[in-house]
């Protein structure tokens, strides 16, 4: 697929700074560097591998404030930060220690990634995706999305000046809608659900030679992004690793490339190489890498999600078994919870922290307060939870729960009843 | 008012970092630091003057990446950074070349402080009203709000560990009263108007001793929060001024603050003096400012408010006459835009730059327009806008003119069809 246009782009020159190649996930089998995501050898996804060279700290740290500072450890050029693209990263690590109370931990950090442009991680991958695109000559940025994914595509091709498609299904709710179509791109409603929707990409993304479908054909660049989560957790925390991290799982992709982040800084010297531990976190309703983790088995077998963390719900992640891999080596564990635990997680963080989170961070707090519970996670070891995404984008799930604590004439008097009812 | 406890406050010993009393802005009454924001003297507001020192730059870049990075500038405690509180500030400075082009301007920046915790410049004032709070003794962060501000109070007293009591007319809308409520602080509706919640406000702010209002008995303290704003312009251009700047006015402060930051930088040595021009921006509907600006008057006539930037919808600005002042001494100059040209302002700086602000936001960039349709504003030299809070709050601005470009059935040719059309 996009055979034209891949031909074409072994002709220029393609200047992705440390990458060199494209590896298969199974067998390694090794092939120029392309906007294709499968191998033809072993039909296994395809990774990004580098040459890093020499990285020091101070090529980072005297960076922009954005993640283009770890750009020597990314496939994009190595002018990045001079072309029009969001600058997303450099969110808040949080020292969380009421948080940490109310769980019983020790030490907590919440990686706050609602700081990014579009209030998501996914502001991260498709920073990189379109950089990497614009090499490979794509001048269209497309995705299929019910959500953060759509937003962060409309405004980073925006910014850009590119062309946008996005797919959504007809029946997504209004608010998601707005916060899409105010960026001007072609916002096209399907009348289908997410998966009509999501093979409708595919065909797409192999029919049309200039759209770069940021979660399809130039997928393996895309998902190099999240390991800036890694990457400024361990810079955040003062160039070293956490003992523990626990991390959302839909795809399974951010997980398995926060493992990659942490072992690159590693392999490269810019930290101690320190034992670590990671940890997944899903939905009940849409769980299938946990059951798979708690059944032992290294096969993911698919569901048909029903949570209300809609932004975790992919029934077949195509990382599942890496992330078991991933999982299994550090020592970590899976867990998942159900959507009134979820609720009740995105309310925790808000009332200990003031950080309002979309469900998906509801899922990733309620999980490792279960982990405790479970005694997979030790609470006397220092740990990182990402929170991914933004209240303000899933209120409904807080709808009916929440509300204002009494309603009043305007007096003084009835104000400070109401304080001591 | 509050007179118990100032007494208190003057017999304990108040850290207030750089800030040594308050002074009238009218006569220059001087009285100690404390938590009045009105002089007994010539009943003007009160506002913090400092004793500086020597401030380098060096102790600024070596600071946290959030505003106690600025501390030395601030009225804040000198530990202020290691107090639990939020953490806002140093957001993105954007270059806006695709917005610069629309409007014809030559360079235009946008400081987008939707990256704030609670995504609007809010969190600025409000963690500088608690971190000065706490020194006075209070336990209780307090405000009167219909939007940012009631989210920012209830977070950042959530992330402190303080008890909040925020008070909202009883008809707000169900998302603003659900993005404050999730963090479990003290929501209480108010059966009236935002003026009878505001009177409401002034009287328990005088009876009851222990809490802040942020922005009535804490106010001098609050309103320099927004300087940072001009500090981290001034930064992130390379220690220097911009020569333009456009500000959204509602009750002024920000304006003058913003003016007094780039003033204190200058005359600390921390940037060249070189001159710049304040600019300010509001909705026709709510233009007490504007008109007086454009005839000529050194008093602001109160309106009555009727606009959809409703953050901006303060019909007696306490601050007009300092903001007529700042305008005029600086060369600058105020308009007005009508409640279309707003949505259009909002849908310019997304479909250029992938920024979606909210309606405060869309008048900023109305107002660039219509001054420099008039002539009020130099293309040529270098601009800045503050966008200062986030179009997730204030969708209902959009709804009904923004939508997808088609819906079609799920084909790859309808969608290429929908594309062409």
């Amino acid at each position: 697929m996009t055979a034209a246009l891949s031909s074409t782009s072994t002709q220029r020159t393609v200047d992705l700074g440390p990458a060199v190649e494209l590896v298969s996930k199974e067998e390694g089998h090794r092939q120029p560097l392309a906007p294709e995501f499968v191998s033809a050898e072993d039909f296994s996804p395809l990774e990004v591998a580098y040459d890093f060279g020499r990285v020091r700290r101070e090529d980072i740290e005297s960076g922009p404030r954005n993640i283009w500072r770890y750009k020597k450890l990314l496939p994009v050029p190595s002018n990045v930060e001079e072309i029009p693209n969001t600058e997303p990263g450099c969110t808040r690590l949080v020292r969380a220690d009421r948080l940490a109370k109310a769980l019983g931990l020790k030490r907590v950090w919440v990686k706050d990634d609602t700081g990014n442009p579009t209030h998501s991680f996914k502001d991260r991958v498709v920073a990189v995706a379109l950089a990497a695109a614009r090499e490979f000559g794509f001048d269209t940025l497309a995705c299929p999305s019910t959500g953060n994914l759509a937003n962060a595509v409309a405004a980073a091709a925006a910014r850009a000046g590119w062309q946008s498609v996005v797919l959504i299904p007809s029946s997504l709710e209004r608010a998601k809608i707005l916060t899409t179509a105010v960026y001007d791109g072609n916002l096209i409603a399907v009348d289908g659900n997410y998966d009509d929707v999501n093979r409708l990409a595919t065909q797409l993304a192999a029919e049309n030679e200039t759209w770069a479908f940021v979660n399809v054909n130039v997928r393996p660049y895309y998902s190099e992004g999240s390991k800036t989560l890694a990457f400024e957790v361990a810079e955040q925390l003062g160039w070293r690793l956490p003992e523990q991290i626990v991390v959302p799982i839909a795809s399974g992709s951010q997980l398995t490339k926060v493992d990659k982040g942490f072992r690159e800084l590693g392999s490269l010297g810019l930290v101690e190489e320190t034992p670590y531990k990671v940890f997944g976190a899903q939905a009940t309703g849409c769980s299938p890498v946990s059951t798979a983790f708690r059944n032992g088995h290294d096969v993911v077998q698919p569901v048909k999600p029903n949570t209300i963390a809609r932004s975790l719900a992919i029934g077949n992640p195509a990382d599942g078994p890496y992330v078991l891999d991933t999982v299994n080596r550090t020592g970590g564990a899976i867990e998942d919870v159900s959507d009134e635990e979820v609720v009740e997680g995105i309310r925790l963080l808000a009332r200990t922290e003031g950080i309002f989170t979309e469900t998906a961070g509801g899922v990733t707090v309620a999980t490792t307060k279960k982990l405790i519970e479970t005694g997979k996670l030790d609470p006397e070891a220092e740990t990182v939870l990402l929170i991914t995404g933004d209240g303000l984008k899933t209120l409904d799930a807080v709808e009916g729960r929440i509300g204002p604590k009494a309603t009043v004439p305007p007096s003084a008097d009835a104000v400070r009843a109401a304080l001591q009812s």
